[in-house]
């Protein structure tokens, strides 16, 4: 048997690493690695840090080029799904050979990996051959967002809805207590009797957090995150929105 | 100025701990513990084995008894506020008596400090005499759960809700994909429709984990959470529901 790790690290803070992340990345004789692209470089640099910092010799690291998605089309669904499966084939394809019989492989996942991450789903898509999964769950984003703005992820007693950008700009607000992520679009904009908790670069020395009503604290985070898009050439942010 | 640390723990995996939790609990003076009776006594000596694990010398322990709360009474929110009141007071008066200035002070939170836990909101219930709060992400029952299942907590481009038992009594569904803590009541019932994933006492030797679809797998968790809490005194469970 093949032993195969998804391993979450964490939102940017070297610090999220848990105890069981650094034995899992120990473990793996083959990290798979899918490069994203000059855009979100600094990320996969973290992953080689990880690896050189936590890593246990003699290992490999087998890069794969992420396949491209078509970010453009009203189908997103669909175009995730269609990314997913050439994905997935890309996926099987390296751990038949890049793994050996009785070696453990990894994924460094960002965040936790069942939030917004398509790892596992591709994985799952094909039937698996020879190889077991096991998922080590890592601090997410949100998790991330509430502990830097010092609030509870939860009211007492009442819901929170995770949700997209995408769904808040489609829908509307579903509860009084959202967190969004994956936003491109400032999908909190005339939300008005919301107070907005917003986090860019968690955890990294880039870290940016703006709060307030979403009518004042709005314009800022536009402005915030323009500017940080400008100048790093890619921005990672979310929110929680909590009615008044 | 004083310091207090919410230190996010993980939910029941000494594995959960992150480099950085490991690093704030070596730093405080002070470790607040909140006494919750014979019945979580497993919760109370986990956090004693990660103080004495990673805990530097000289530190001291201050406990507390958990102020009484009226489980039976209907006006669920509103007990809850009287609790976390008679906390406030309680916590507050620990902080001023036992942190001297300059000192760090920190509290052991179970999962997530953001998740269903009432230390912060009962923190900042009293104006802040003379500390400084810091947050500690941790890894929470949600994301232990969907990782021992090897699921994810999301479905593409799809929100989540996190709720507990009473409001999915209440209110019944929400969404396709939900996230249940805190029930004592198998509010999953009659769900007939939805996929149940459900997982107690995660992360720790006496986890155990069953999955189906709710009319198949329900009767089979009715069973096991009778089983499990005749035998421990107490049981600590959390599932998603996932509509087919
Ligand atoms: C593909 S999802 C992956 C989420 C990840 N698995 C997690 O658990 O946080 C990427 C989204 O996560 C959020 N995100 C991840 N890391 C972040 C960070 N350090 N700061 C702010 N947002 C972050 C952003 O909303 C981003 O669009
Ligand atoms: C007061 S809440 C605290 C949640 C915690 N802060 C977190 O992030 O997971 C307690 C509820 O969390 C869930 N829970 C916490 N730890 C768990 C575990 N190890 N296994 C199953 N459920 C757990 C149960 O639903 C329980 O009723």
């Amino acid at each position: 048997m093949k032993r195969l790790l998804l391993i979450g690290i964490g939102a940017g803070d070297p610090g999220h690493l848990t105890l069981q992340a650094v034995k899992a990345i120990a473990a793996a004789d083959v990290f798979f690695v899918v490069d994203k692209g000059e855009e979100k470089r600094d990320l996969t640099d973290l992953r080689h840090q990880f690896i050189k910092d936590h890593g246990r010799q003699p290992y490999r690291i087998v890069t794969a080029p992420d396949p491209e998605r078509d970010r453009l089309t009203p189908a997103y669904a669909e175009a995730v799904e269609d990314w997913r499966e050439r994905r997935a084939t890309l996926y099987h394809e390296m751990i038949d050979e890049a793994l050996g019989e009785g070696q453990t492989g990894a994924f460094l996942i960002w965040g936790d990996p069942g939030v917004y991450d398509s790892t596992l789903a591709s994985l799952e898509m094909l039937p698996r051959t020879g190889f077991e999964i096991e998922v080590i769950p890592g601090i997410s984003a949100m998790s991330a967002l509430t502990a830097r703005h010092r609030i509870s992820l939860t009211r007492v007693a009442r819901p929170v809805h995770l949700s997209t950008g995408r769904r808040l700009a489609e829908q509307g607000p579903t509860a009084d207590d959202m967190v969004i992520m994956l936003d491109a679009r400032h999908a909190f904009d005339g939300l008005d009797d919301f107070d907005i908790y917003w986090g860019a670069y968690l955890g990294t020395p880039d870290e940016i957090l703006i709060a307030g009503p979403v009518a004042e604290a709005g314009p800022r985070i536009r402005e915030a995150r323009a500017r940080a898009r400008e100048s790093k050439g890619w921005i990672m942010d979310t929110y929680l929105l909590r009615r008044r």
